[in-house]
C-alpha cells in the first residue's frame, strides 16, 4: 500500500511568496535546494551575469531524466489583482499568486511527486537531475543555455528532459509538447532613388519595390504543414517610410517580418527565401536576422511513450502530441537531447490573478510520480 | 520702319530688387502698376488675405488676352549664392537674382513686348489685361482663384490666357504648354486585427492587406497616355505602421499615394479605382482625398495656332506641344477658358544663382509681342 500523498501546495506557497520577478531569485531556489538535499540531491548553485540557476542531481548512472523548469516570474502588472501577488492566498480551493501556474505550482508538484517516487524506490535506476534557471522570462541568455554548456564539460547531458511548463490546454495531460516551431525576424531595408513624385521616370520607388518583396512573400503560404507541425507563418510586423511629403518619392522603406517555422524549414534556409524575393527586385538591400529558436521536433520513440503512458494511466486519456504555441527553453534543450514539455493548464499565465486549482497541483504531483515510473521503471 | 525695341532689362531688375518672398509683396506691384498705367491700363489692386494681386486691363472690347503669371518668389535658401539674391547683379550678360526666370524675368519681357506691341499698334482691337498674382509659390488660395472669381463678377472673364511662367525646355519657345496633368493624394488607413504574430490565425493583419491593396494599384500602368499626355503615375509616397515590437501584429497600416493624372481621368473617377481596390480586402478602412488639381487641355485651335505662328516667326521652329511637368495657376484659368503656357527657359528656378540670359528677356521680349499680333492682329 503506498502512503498518502505529498501536497504540493506549501512548497508552491513557499516558492510564491518569493517575489522573483526576473532577474531577481528572491529566495526561490534556496527554498528548492532545502527541498532537495534531504532527499539525496547535489546541488550546484550558478550565477551568470544577474542570473541565478540550480542544477540538482541524484545519482551518476544512466538514464538520466532530467526536469527543466524556472522560478521566475513576468511583473504583477499594476492592475487586476484581488490579493497581494506573493501572498500565495488559497481561496475557495485555488491558489492564487505571480506563478502559481508559470511555474512554481509545477515545480512544486514535481518536487511532490518526486518525494513519493523516492519513498517508494529507494534505489531508482539512473538518475534525476532539475535544472532551474531564474530567466526563462527575461532575455534567457544567462540560464538554461550557459547551465547547459557547464552540464556539457561535466558531461552530466540528460538522456532525456521534461520541461515542466503549463502546456495543458483544457485538462490536465491533454497536451504533451513533443517540438516548437521557430522564430525568426527579419529587418529589411530597401534603398531606392529619392525624387519628385511628377516625375516618376527619374526616380525609383522603393515602396513600390518592397511592396512587391512582401507581397511575393505573402501571396501563397510557405508549407501545408508536416506531420506534426502547424503551416509555417510568415508575418510583416513593421513597414515603415517616415516621409511626410505627399510629393516626395523616398529613398527607402523599411519592413519587419516574423516567420514561425516548422521542422521543414531552418533560420538559414528561409533567409535565403528572404534573400531571394529580395533579389528579385535587384535593389540595394540590407537584411538583419534575428533568429530566437530554430524547429525542433521530439521524434515519437521510448520517451514520448513513457510520457502518453504516464498520462493515459492518470488521466485516463491519451494525450495528443503538439509543437504549437510560442517558444519556451525547451529548444536550447533539444540541442542536446529529446525534449518534451508537460504541466497543468496555462490559462491565468501572464494575467491578473495568476491562480491554478490546488486539486490540479495535486493531480500534476501524481502525473509527475508516474512520468518517473514510466522513463526509469 | 520700327523703333529700337523696348529693353527688359531695367524693369526685371526693379523686380527683382523687390524681396517679395510669398506672400510678401515688398512693392513689387507698384513696379508694375507703375509701368502700365502710362500704357493705358487701368489697376486694380486686390488684397486677399495676406495676398496682394494686381488686375490691369487696357480696353474694353473683345477678343480679350490675358496674360498671367506672379510677382512672389521661393526664398532665397540660405546656401550657394553668388551675389546677393536680390542685387539683381549682370555679369557677363546674364541677369543674376531670385525671380530672375521663375517669372520676374518673364514679366518684364511682356512688358517691353506689349510697350513695343502698344506703340506700332495704339488702337489695337479687343482688349489686353494681366492677372498677376503674389502667392503662386505659397498655398495659391488668395491669389489666381480670387481674382478670377473677382473678374467672373465682374465680367472681365478674358478670351483666352496666356501663362509666362518659365516652360521652354532648352531652347526659347521650344515648348508651348497647352495643359497639365491633374494631382491628387489619398491618405489610407486600414484597419485589421491586432494579435501576437504566433497566433496569426486569431489576427487580421492590416500590413499584408494593404501591401495586397497597394500590389494591386502598382502591378499594371493605369492608361497608356492621350495623344497630348504622358501615361497617368501613381506612387506610393509613404506607408508607415509604427510598430516596434516584432511579434505584435498591428492594428492598423497608413499609406500615401499621389497620382498625377491625365485627362482620360477625374478625381473622382480616379477616388473610385482606389475604392474599388481597397474594398476588394473587405476590410474596414478610412481614404482622404486631396485634389490639388484636375487635369486640363487646351485643345488646338485658334489661340494654340496663334501661339504656334508666334514661336515660329520668332525662334524659327515649331513648338512642341506639352503638358509635363508640375502644377501651376494655369489649372484655376483653364476652368473659364483657353489657357497655354509659354515663356523661358526654366532651367535654373528655385535654385541658387537663378539668373537668365539678358540676351533671352530680349528675345522673350521679342516673342510677346509676335504673340499679341497673331493672337490680337
Ligand atoms: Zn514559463
Ligand atoms: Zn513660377
Amino acid at each position: 500500500m503506498r502512503n498518502a500523498p505529498t501536497d504540493p501546495l506549501p512548497l508552491a506557497q513557499a516558492l510564491i511568496r518569493c517575489p522573483s520577478v526576473t532577474p531577481a531569485d528572491a529566495g526561490a531556489l534556496g527554498v528548492l535546494e532545502a527541498a532537495l538535499r534531504p532527499l539525496g540531491f547535489t546541488c550546484h548553485r550558478m550565477r551568470f551575469g544577474e542570473t541565478e540557476n540550480l542544477f540538482a542531481r541524484r545519482g551518476t548512472e544512466g538514464p538520466h531524466f532530467c526536469y527543466a523548469g524556472h522560478t521566475d516570474v513576468v511583473p504583477p502588472g499594476g492592475q487586476g489583482w484581488t490579493d497581494d501577488p506573493f501572498a500565495a492566498t488559497v481561496r475557495d480551493g485555488v491558489l492564487f499568486g505571480r506563478g502559481a501556474c508559470d511555474m512554481k505550482g509545477g515545480i512544486a508538484a514535481f518536487l511532490a511527486g518526486l518525494t513519493d517516487y523516492l519513498a517508494a524506490n529507494p534505489n531508482p535506476p539512473g538518475s534525476i537531475s532539475l535544472l532551474i534557471t531564474g530567466d526563462e522570462e527575461g532575455p534567457a541568455k544567462d540560464g538554461t543555455v550557459r547551465v547547459l554548456e557547464w552540464m556539457q564539460e561535466r558531461g552530466e547531458i540528460p538522456d532525456m528532459a521534461l520541461v515542466g511548463e503549463p502546456t495543458s490546454r483544457a485538462r490536465l495531460g491533454d497536451i504533451v509538447k513533443v517540438g516548437r516551431r521557430g522564430s525568426m525576424t527579419a529587418y529589411i531595408t530597401l534603398f531606392g532613388t529619392q525624387g519628385h513624385s511628377a516625375y516618376p521616370q527619374r526616380a525609383d520607388n522603393p515602396i513600390h519595390r518592397l511592396v512587391r518583396v512582401l507581397h511575393r512573400l505573402t501571396a501563397a503560404p510557405i508549407d501545408q504543414g508536416s506531420e506534426f507541425f502547424e503551416p509555417t507563418t510568415l508575418q510583416v510586423t513593421g513597414f515603415d517610410v517616415g516621409n511626410a511629403a505627399n510629393n516626395v518619392i523616398p529613398g527607402e522603406a523599411r519592413a519587419m517580418l516574423n516567420i514561425r517555422f516548422n521542422d521543414l524549414h531552418t533560420s538559414a534556409s528561409l533567409t535565403e527565401h528572404l534573400h531571394a524575393a529580395l533579389r528579385a527586385e535587384e535593389s540595394r538591400y540590407e537584411m538583419r536576422i534575428d533568429c530566437s529558436g530554430e524547429s525542433f521536433l521530439t521524434s515519437p520513440g521510448s520517451f514520448v511513450d513513457a510520457l502518453k503512458r504516464a498520462v493515459e494511466r492518470q488521466a485516463g486519456a491519451t494525450p495528443a502530441l503538439d509543437t504549437g504555441g510560442g517558444t519556451s527553453d525547451a529548444r536550447f534543450l533539444a540541442r542536446y537531447c529529446p525534449v518534451a514539455e508537460l504541466g497543468g493548464v496555462g490559462a491565468t499565465m501572464h494575467k491578473a490573478d495568476e491562480s491554478v486549482p490546488v486539486a490540479e497541483l495535486r493531480d500534476l504531483a501524481a502525473l509527475y510520480r508516474a512520468v518517473l515510473e514510466e522513463c526509469l521503471g
